[in-house]
Parts: structure tokens; sequence; C-alpha cells
């Protein structure tokens, strides 16, 4: 075991993967506003320790850090934007899988200034996706991108088809939240659930595809791009209930009076969907991934690369598949970062970190050697 | 014009159709709470009395009826029970329309004390089927009894394919309270929406038709019958939105906390559904319905016997499908009433009422001459 020391920030479905998986390697802290649920992780990986911390609390945050290497900040999305930008100012390293609104590119100056390395971004999608992009765009001439992602309950149900495998709130947000996609080298916008296609898959059948808002980063890192889509992948009937629910008035915001008491649909509708959509202990997931490259190669040649996954729930240590894949790979970035492989200062999503050959064999051993497997294929189009 | 004077209670879709179409033989008053909604109807038709009346103040009601020959109650289910008491304690026949959820049977001994006729469920259906029904149990030995019935929206569209020609709440009552149906000669109960069937229908092409708790009376007055289901009639599509929300949990009546607001899914649903199938002014409805009647004649040869209706929303009038078929049903039994073809003492659904020839002739007179038709077919089976 290396001197390193990781401090992990949230103790849910994947900072615990994260911080039971770099336990193996380094020192780690896992650090959680509530207690018991950092304690449970302990119970089973006696060598990680264990801190009360409040993210909100600048000062305790700021103690959180010293003597550590590293953070690795795998907070709820609305909390993960001001946790990374004080965990820069107190000039610590960082990989970040928060999922926040807002764009932490804001953040290079500051992250410059602080010497500081931050990776954000760094779970499976936004991640992974990233990380090919970047290695190809520096190897061929891309005029197309999309990816498709998915996770999914193993076993679907009626009516909804689906479990959520992380917050269901972020789900929500998704079907919600305006799509901005690349078509013709224009930014152009839509509502999520449009443009929809049934894609086969080896291990799932037909799985429905559809736009939502996942591009992020890329729409200003790869402006070159002329055409670029993410897309949700969910197994056929599912959206078509979230598209009668938003059409049929279940998704408004518009405050209803009942007996008295103030209401949106929307509030009611995401509290329905949290408890339908909460994964059981010990109910599996998969994750279904399809990352599609296009352009031209050094001889001028038509390729299209294509990047498949398909990953499962580990029955051995009971931790989902969107733990795994998520969290290895901030797992695999926390440790090349670590073990010196990069070492730039500012602001990096993966598709500017994964130009470089070593960074992004690196990721996708890591994964590798933990069973995710990306399946690589290119063929002239 | 006779001397004849009504009163009707209730100035909705239906009550304005049955003082508008009985105002031109009789001297008629329509009540209502709210004088204004009332008013609008005087407009279109100023040989009408208006009066506010709250039918719950008794004193008030006792009053109304004071110089009156007939009552037709045609207000919301739930004031339904309270108003028709009211009426026969204050001496007064009368034809209801409110489909209230009380057994209105209970009132026969008061009805009878009081020498009053109280025509009971004297709508399309019930109303009608049970007339059907009443006219062939003398005639025949029944065995099966349907009624497949649905008021819809001419125009279907995405999500619902449906608008509620009555009151939306008393769609979603349909749709939650448990069915009992006869099979085998026994009471059998299950949840609404079971026992879907596609039926094709000439002027609609395919409708699902599904079980609802509409028998009501017939389940008492017809003991000998072996078999017996109403069923409601949807464009394809309805229920299984519907199925979906039940099973998603949209019409859970548990309160869920929403920001110190406690509300029930069910509330926040019914209020989505109030505003998404309320019918347009001008929208225009259709009834569809299918009555079969199966058994043996009075030679002993098993017969079946159907009687089909579609109507539609009058375009001249202004009157939607559903007030015409409702309302001219109870215009019908108003009319007969006062003109002496009836005058039997209690309370009285339409499976009584409809034994006698001539009461049967009437109300299928006055809906022909209204343009409301039912094509009646008679096979061996």
């Amino acid at each position: 075991m290396s001197g390193n020391k990781v401090i992990v920030f949230g103790s849910g479905m994947v900072g615990s993967a994260i911080a039971a998986d770099l336990s193996k390697k380094f020192r780690v802290t896992l650090a959680d506003i509530d207690l018991n649920r950092a304690l449970k992780v302990k119970e089973k990986n006696p060598g990680i320790e264990i801190l009360q911390l409040d993210v909100n609390d600048s000062m305790a945050l700021k103690s959180s850090l010293s003597s550590m290497d590293l953070v690795v900040s795998a907070v709820p999305g609305f909390l993960g934007f001001k946790a990374l930008r004080r965990v820069i100012e107190a000039g610590m390293s960082v990989v970040d899988i928060s999922f926040c609104p807002e764009n932490t590119l804001d953040l290079n100056s500051l992250a410059i200034e602080k010497n500081v390395t931050a990776f954000v971004d760094s779970g499976i999608a936004p991640g992974m996706d990233n990380l090919f992009l970047g290695y190809h765009n520096k190897r061929m001439e891309i005029t197309h991108f999309e990816c498709l992602v998915g996770g999914l309950p193993k076993i679907k149900k009626w009516p909804f088809y689906y479990k959520a495998p992380f917050s269901p709130v972020d789900v929500i947000e998704e079907y919600t939240r305006p799509v901005t996609y690349i078509e013709d080298g224009k930014r152009t916008e839509c509502e999520p659930l449009e443009d929809s296609e049934l894609i086969e898959f080896r291990e799932t059948g037909k799985l429905e595809a559809f736009l939502t808002d996942g591009l992020r980063s890329i729409i200003s890192t790869m402006p070159h791009i002329g055409h670029m889509k993410e897309k949700t992948l969910r197994y056929p009937g599912h959206a078509d209930l979230i598209r009668a629910l938003k059409a049929g008035g279940f998704f408004s915001r518009e405050q209803v009076n009942i007996n008295g008491s103030k209401v949106t649909p929307f509030e009611v509708t995401a509290r329905i969907l949290l408890d339908a959509w909460k994964l059981e202990e010990g109910e599996e997931d998969i994750t279904v991934m399809r990352v599609l490259i296009k352009g031209k190669d050094k001889s001028g040649k038509s390729v299209e690369v294509i990047y498949d996954l398909f990953d499962e729930y580990s029955k051995e240590t009971g931790t989902t598949s969107m733990a795994r894949t998520t969290g290895y790979t901030a797992g695999a970035v926390a440790s090349l970062f670590l073990e010196g492989y990069f070492s730039d200062k500012g602001i990096f999503p993966l598709e500017i970190a994964g130009e470089h050959e070593d960074v992004f064999r690196y990721v996708l051993d890591y994964h590798k050697s933990r069973g995710v497997i990306f399946r690589m294929s290119e063929k002239a189009v």
C-alpha cells in the first residue's frame, strides 16, 4: 500500500464503491454528513477511516483536507459545485463525479492559480465517453460523436420498466431539462425524450434511445465536431409512459391548491417516482453503453469506432453496476493521478486527460482488471 | 303546453338539457345554487323560470316544491341521496339521475308511506340498459345481461384519448371503486379495469371494454340472472395509461409530505385529470352503447337480443351527446309520469318501470323523436 491519502466525500452507492476500491492501494478516509452510513461501509472495509463531515461547513471541509493528497467528491449534484470550488480554493487536487448542474470549466483559472489538478465528470457517462472522444480526437478527424447509455434494472417490471441506479431526482431532471445537441455544426435545442429510436443490444435485445442533455463539457471543448448527441437508453415502454405523464400534466410546475395546501404536480410526481424507482437492497442492475465516433483517419479514410459496454451487478460484493462503472472510472483517475501519470494544472474533463495514450490505457486496464470490459471495434464506412 | 309544473335541480350539462327539453311541454323551473349558471340556460330558453337554491338547505328545498307536480334531480352524485330523501319526505314525486353512491332502494318504504313515485337512475346507463332488461325480463327467461357503454370525445387525443362528458370526479371514482358483477349466479368482486377486451363498433372501430361498477340496482332486482356485467368503453390506449398510473402509485390515498404540505397522490392526480379531461366549449362528444340480453324465449328457444346506440353532439343546439342521451331519458320518464302512464308508489329503477309495454315504447319513441336511435336486433343462438 502506498502512503498516499485520499478523502472521499459522500458514502452513497458510488462513493462507497470508490472508497472500497481505492482502499486496496491507498489510505482512504470516507466522509459523510451521516456517520452511520459511512460506518456501514467501514464494517465491510475495516481499513477505511471514517469522518462525519458537512461539506457545506467550509471550516470543517478545509480542516478535513489537512494531510490529504487528493479528494474524490461523490456528493449529490446540488452540493457538487460548491464543494468542488472549496476544495480547489484550499489548494487540493480533486476527482469529481458529483454531476453538478453548473459549468465546472468556469473554475479553470482558479484551479491554475491554486496549482491544482481537478478532474471533473469522471464517471461512466459523463466520463468514459469523454475519455474515448478525447483519445480519438487526437488521432483522427472526428465528424460525428454519439453516446448511448443507460443504467437499468436487470429485471424489467411494468409499469415503468425502470429502477434508478443513481439518484431518481437526477433522472427526473434529465427528463425535464432542455437538451442541447450539435447538428451541422450548430447548437440545437429540443425537449428531452425526442429523436427516439429502438436499437438492438446483444445482451438486452432492443432498447429505446432518446435525447437527453448529456453532452456537457464537450460542447465547448470539441467545437470542431459537427454532430454530437447524447442519448439515454431505456427498456421500450418506459419513455412512452414518461411522455404521457408529461403531456398529461404530471410534470407541471404550476401550483395547485389541494384543500389549502399548495403543491405542484411536479413535486408530487417526483415523490411517487422516487419510491417507485428505488432499487431494492440486492436488486440487480445493468449498465449498457455504446459510444460511436465517426470521421476520417490520418490516411483520410472514413472510419467508425464503436465502444460497447455491458456490465452487471456484482453478486460477490453486492456492488451495483452503476457504482462499478462510475466508481472504477473515478478510482482509475484518482489512482493514475497519485501515481504521477497526469499532473497538468486546471480543470480537466476526461476528453482532455484522455488525449494521452498512457492515461487512456490506464483507465481501460483499471476497468478491465475489475471485470468492466469495453469492447472496441473499428470499421471503414 | 300542459299546466304541469316541473322543477329541475341542477343546471349542469344534463340538468340544462332536461329543463330545455321539458319546457316544450311543461312549465319548468330550473334551480341551481349558482343563479348565473341557470340564467345562461334561460337566455336560450326564455320560457324557463329560474331559482337560486341550495339543496342542502332543507327549508328552501321544501318551499321550492310548493305548487310543483314533479322534481327532476340532476345534482352531483354526492348531493343526490340527501336531496332525493328530502323530496320524498316532502311528498313529491321525482325523477333522479344524480348517480349517487348510496342505495336508493333503501328509500322504498318511505316513498310508499309518502305516496310518492320516485324513478331513480333514469339516465342513459344506468337507465336505458335497465329499461331494456326490465322489458325483456317479463318476456323471456334471461340468463345473461351485459351493458357496454362509453361517453367519449369525438376526436381522440394522446395521451389520454379521453374527455369526460360528465363529472371527471365520477369517472375517477369508476376507475377506483371495486366492481361487483354476477358470474354463475354468484356475486363476484374484482378491481375495475379488469376483464378487458377490444370490441368492434361500426362508427368508431375497436373500443376497449373493461369492468366497472355499474350494475347497481339490478344486482338486487334481478337475482335470478346468473351472468351480469357492466363494462365501460374507451378508445384503446386510455385504460393502459390509467392502469399504469394506478400501478405506479398515482392513485395512492396515502399522504405524502411535500415541504410541509400533506396531500395524497390521489388528490393531485384527480386535479390533473379534472383539467385534462374537461370537454372544451363546443368540443364534440359521442355516446356508444351496446346492451346484450341472452336467454330463452317463451317457446324455449335460445335467443340473443342486442340494442346498439351511437349518438353524437348536436351542433344545432350545442347539446352534448351525454346530455342528450341522459337528459332525454329523464325527460321521457318525467313526461310519461305527468301524462299518467305510470303511477305506482315507491322507488323505481327503470328495470321495474320498463316491464310495462307502454312505458317501454314511450321512452324509446321519446328518444327517437329527438334523434337518439336504439337499433334492436334479435337472433337465435
